[in-house]
């Protein structure tokens, strides 16, 4: 990257907590730096109480994972802390990436508790990783499913991803908008996440364009001028009844008809939006303009779209900002990554769990996977079944599936198919995975949103999805806790 | 920077709004090239009801700006966006940055509606760099000011910045380490953050390195012995009181105290943290480890923090996470950046303003300075003020303030000395700031907080400071309201 607010020696294999490091160098101390252990990567709640969330972050987490690597200058840095061996540090100069991963794809709904990254390999590694897996994946997640709520309000009118000067950084701005493509706004008015992704990239006129002129219909019929093929105009920067619109009507009549131009359309910032959109409808098909869109923005989000749409506003499209890009009203997506098994060879893994006071924080024991089943006549998701991996699932035969706390909620599943979720991604260090146009990814989330019931898609009180634990899992986590629960 | 997400091509300078191109090309169209505007960037509400904000990011917008540069992919891109004459696309091509930009220092603490960076120079540019601005100056200043919240409810424990993970991305981790150890924090966990900037890198062990031995006291007495000078102990994994507080103080004794060498501290990362820590405290004091500090963690912000002082809790740093690294509470930081005058110079600017309907929303015009003004007996910060450009402040003078609302609340100072804010950066294009050490910044933002009277530190409905309009600001505004009220 050049012209950065970063240095030249800036290395990103450095953004790691601390601990990572330290625990790292503390196991190759104690010979377990060939043993080899499994993570899982998953979250315990949905943001804003929501029915799903939606994984993303996948391919940054890949680049990040094949350029790993320390030079010199981190190697002093970290030798200047005065608690590493030379050892781990020379392990670290030779660093070679060495762990499997599987990931569940990006655009996929996800669920709470179900591993959506498993990472097996050597101790030393698996635990280094851990912050960079987490930063990314919640990241992305996080605004993945805040912009799948803010798209589903809108019921089909178009959705603008604005919010590049409000977002935590630069590339929380970036890949905000990139993770808010994927579940389905339209566009971004972030020009470096456009081009980088190839996002579609929308923009008006601020109110300064407006106020840079002596007055408003002289800033309007610039504006037409050099613009005639995208004219769209911000109206409310002195009045959006008395003066704006009318001045965006004189334009297109004034201006734009003369060209053979039409006035794209109108955006209003401020003010009742209920109200003032009604109103410009209503002037603006009497001028014969029903064919000019008129756009909102101003703290949009999910609930505020609802709203408006519910009191029969008059909005084509919404720009949304703020609350998207830093999800405003639930800011965390509060993705963990937690040790599941370990052991001297990847083959028999010893499973291991965290025991907690609060029923919600004990893990679950040994490796995994992850299957979705899906019914054969309606193609709808009918439930997330995690097992202990080399499990067999039996397509033609019944599969009876059970509450993992409430254990006597039991239902027995007929003509389905089911699908890992879990694709590998490195195997042995060796990226397998293949990139996918971010285009094909966010038709892939609204193909797979398609699969889930309406019921599940409430902003308030959505139908609970199972994810459910296999018997096998169940039994192994229940005798796990039976031997330790008197420590 | 090596080793990122990013690719060898991208450039920094493109993460601008797309609007902020467009209209830029409009601004050449219309012979407005060589107009010198100035906009001014302030914000309307401080977070959380707070009662001041601090001020964050300048070095970061320094870095941006001097490399903003466009280079042949970056045109190549613009162009293929059929929207960018080619006379536009030349100038962006030969960009030369000419502004002047003066910025309140950073540390400082900042209040609503003042101009805290104002930009002047070739309209062009001003308007292209206002999304970089703003996203650097909001995230800052809002981790810089959330901080700044949580270092106080700690009243003088440590508190250590360990958000990495659930950061809104990479720059989000690093630039709000960074932005919260200017505020108070002692240190980061991310090595990153710590390397670039010269920050306390700290961290311990997480449950994945006690679940990774067979039991926890040989975890314990793995890590006692691959760091015996800064042995930390997580002591939740199984159970705090009956199984990691035993274990730790065993640890001190059976391994530590042979060695020469004390059990630094334990942590906690779940269960109830005041019952806990007060047993927990009692127990090593009774185990003779009355120097084994308590350390705790787990969803901490400056409520929880003051809630568990004020039970009595036993702790001696807390360790804050998603909580402060998102300002969960609330994630937005709302600067604005407003075109405030404009003309064929920079001596002489013709004073604009956006009027709306909603009163919060009105600007100011004209050109301003930004001044504080300090009681010279008390060393304590009585009001701000803002006034146009070339009005002199006498200190040797009584001054007269009022309310720019209700402006029969008026009062005179006395026995004043007062500071000019805004410090230039930028002198057409040069960069003339010098660069501070981020200890510094720290010692300067603490210094400046302590000006504050306590009334304003409350974190429910503190007291409002001062900050006021010059009469002369006072009337300009009010006369161009009256101009255009009728449009």
């Amino acid at each position: 990257m050049k012209h950065n607010i970063w240095n030249e020696q800036t290395n990103m294999s450095m953004l790691t907590d601390f601990y990572e490091f330290t625990m790292s160098n503390g196991y190759m101390d104690h010979g377990l730096c060939d043993k080899i252990a499994c993570f899982d990567l998953y979250f315990r709640r949905i943001p804003d109480s929501g029915g799903y969330a939606i994984m993303a972050g996948v391919e940054q987490m890949i680049d990040f994972l094949t350029s790993l690597n320390f030079d010199n200058n981190d190697i002093d840095y970290l030798r200047s802390q005065d608690t590493f061996s030379e050892d781990f540090l020379t392990y670290l100069q030779d660093f070679k990436f060495e762990c499997d991963i599987w990931c569940v794809p990006e655009g996929m709904p996800i669920f709470p508790n179900e591993p959506i990254v498993k990472v097996r390999g050597p101790i030393v590694q698996a635990q280094m990783i851990e912050t960079m897996l987490l930063v990314t994946i919640n990241h992305q997640c996080l605004i993945a499913t805040k912009s799948s709520r803010i798209v589903r309000s809108a019921i089909g009118r178009a959705v603008m991803e604005f919010g590049a000067r409000r977002a935590h950084g630069y590339d929380a701005s970036v890949l905000g908008a990139r993770a808010a493509y994927i579940s389905g706004v339209t566009g971004t008015s972030n020009t470096l996440a456009a081009q980088q992704f190839d996002i579609p990239c929308l923009g008006t006129m601020a109110h300064s364009w407006v106020q840079a002129f002596d007055d408003e219909y002289e800033a309007f019929r610039a504006y037409a001028l050099s613009f005639p093929d995208n004219c769209l105009l911000l109206v409310d920067t002195y009045n959006t009844l008395k003066s704006g619109l009318p001045n965006a009507i004189r334009i297109a009549k004034e201006v734009l008809e003369p060209m053979g131009k039409r006035l794209k359309g109108i955006r209003i910032d401020s003010g009742d939006l209920a109200y003032l959109t009604i109103e410009s409808r209503r002037v603006l098909d009497e001028a014969g303009l029903q064919d000019c869109k008129i756009t909102v923005s101003n703290s949009m989000d999910e609930y505020l779209i609802r709203n408006l749409i519910h009191q029969g506003a008059q909005i084509d499209s919404f720009g949304v900002g703020e609350r998207l890009i830093t999800s405003k009203s639930e800011p965390v997506f509060g993705g963990v990554y937690k040790l599941c098994a370990i052991g001297d060879s990847g083959d028999e893994l010893e499973p291991r769990m965290k025991i907690s006071d609060n029923p919600d924080k004990v893990t679950n024991p040994g490796c995994k996977e992850l299957w979705r089943f899906y019914d054969r006549a309606s193609g709808k998701a009918l439930a997330d079944l995690i097992t202990l991996e080399g499990e067999i699932i039996n397509e033609d035969e019944p599969y009876e599936i059970f509450d993992p706390f409430l254990t006597w909620k039991r239902k027995t599943l007929i003509n389905f198919r089911v699908k890992k979720l879990l694709e590998p991604v490195f195997e042995k260090g060796r990226l397998v995975y293949e990139r996918r146009k971010l285009s094909e990814i966010r038709e892939f989330c609204l193909e797979q949103q398609n699969t889930l019931y309406e019921t599940m898609k409430r902003f308030e009180n959505p139908q609970l999805y199972f994810v459910d634990l296999s018997q096998d899992l169940w039994d192994l986590k229940e005798s796990y806790l039976r031997d330790h629960s008197d420590i």
